[in-house]
């Protein structure tokens, strides 16, 4: 591939920390082949759940396209769901991925947007309920670390945004350059996406 | 325990993601007990190794005291090697927590304020050799995804860093709360320090 591959990380208020950190790292691993941004609803500083703030590069007004979007959960979530200028950028931006992947409670908002219906997802098994009432057109995993159905990812709470990411990684690449990815984080990636260990019945 | 654990991350120019990010979505698992600010030579935004910039809320000079002071890696450390200002707060600050923990290259931080000098540690397998050459008073351990040694903490690479954090949580609080806090977060923790699946010889 002649150009960079554009990863997207979306930020908002009160994201959560290692769903999109813990992404952006295993990617962050090919600098000669990936570029990340960091986009939102305004240019600056936003803080996490966590409270440690990150930095938005670009508005999504200002973005024509990415690659590939990570949509992180995190208790900020739930203001979103009736901001629909956000889930119109979400919808437009989406159109012109490659593949758009949620982690924890951000299949919220593309269940919301309406990018899952019709689809399989999975979401975070804690807070499973929130998602879930906002895609009521979407069939729904309690037992997988995470689910592609597409060109849409929707990986479990938190940490399962790793294994995701490199499943999407071996994907838009190859397996050895995810292998490579996880070796470099030290990362023991769990790479069976039927294997959940925080499954629920 | 009636006032907050206040939990320090430390930032500077191409720090490592997950390194700091990790242990704090961790910490940040539970706030009715644990208080996370970040910490760094001057107060705004500043880039990570990765590309995203965090923001440094609180200046080095201004920090009389953390309980858990958290140290990542990153090419970024390179840089610091020679910063004199930067390495006496670092040894200033480690005199008033009850507990200061390195992430993989971060341990090169710990060794070069001669904080780690007549002590065991480890650090991240695939990068080693840069740590070890600035702790030459170090018993540096090439098979442990973390390290303890009194009151010091230092994890291999990247990704151990989570693990570590939950053992350190499991220290300050209790066992329960750890795996309370990995739960949350759906991660499998590695609770065993001795077993390194990127061990080296």
């Amino acid at each position: 591939m002649a150009e960079k591959l554009t990863v997207g990380g979306l930020l908002f208020p009160r994201f959560e920390l290692l769903d999109i950190f813990g992404p952006l790292e295993l990617f962050g691993m090919l600098p000669d082949r990936v570029e990340i941004v960091m986009l939102g609803s305004d240019v600056g500083p936003v803080i996490s759940a966590q409270g440690p703030s990150a930095v938005i590069e670009q508005t999504l007004s200002a973005t024509k396209h990415v690659d590939v979007l990570l949509v992180p959960g995190g208790v900020g979530t739930r203001a979103l769901m009736d901001d629909n200028v956000f889930l119109e950028h979400l919808r437009r931006l989406h159109a012109t991925t490659s593949f758009t992947a949620s982690i924890c409670t951000g299949a919220a908002l593309l269940a919301k947007a309406g990018l899952l219906d019709g689809r399989q997802a999975t979401t975070n098994k804690i807070a499973f309920d929130f998602p879930v009432r906002h895609g009521p057109k979407t069939t729904w995993l309690k037992r997988a670390r995470w689910v592609r159905d597409g060109n849409i990812y929707t990986a479990s709470g938190v940490s399962a945004g790793m294994d995701m990411a490199l499943a999407l990684i071996a994907e838009v690449f190859d397996r050895p350059t995810a292998l490579f990815a996880a070796e470099q984080a030290e990362y023991v990636w769990n790479e069976d996406a039927d294997h959940d260990p925080f499954a629920i019945d």
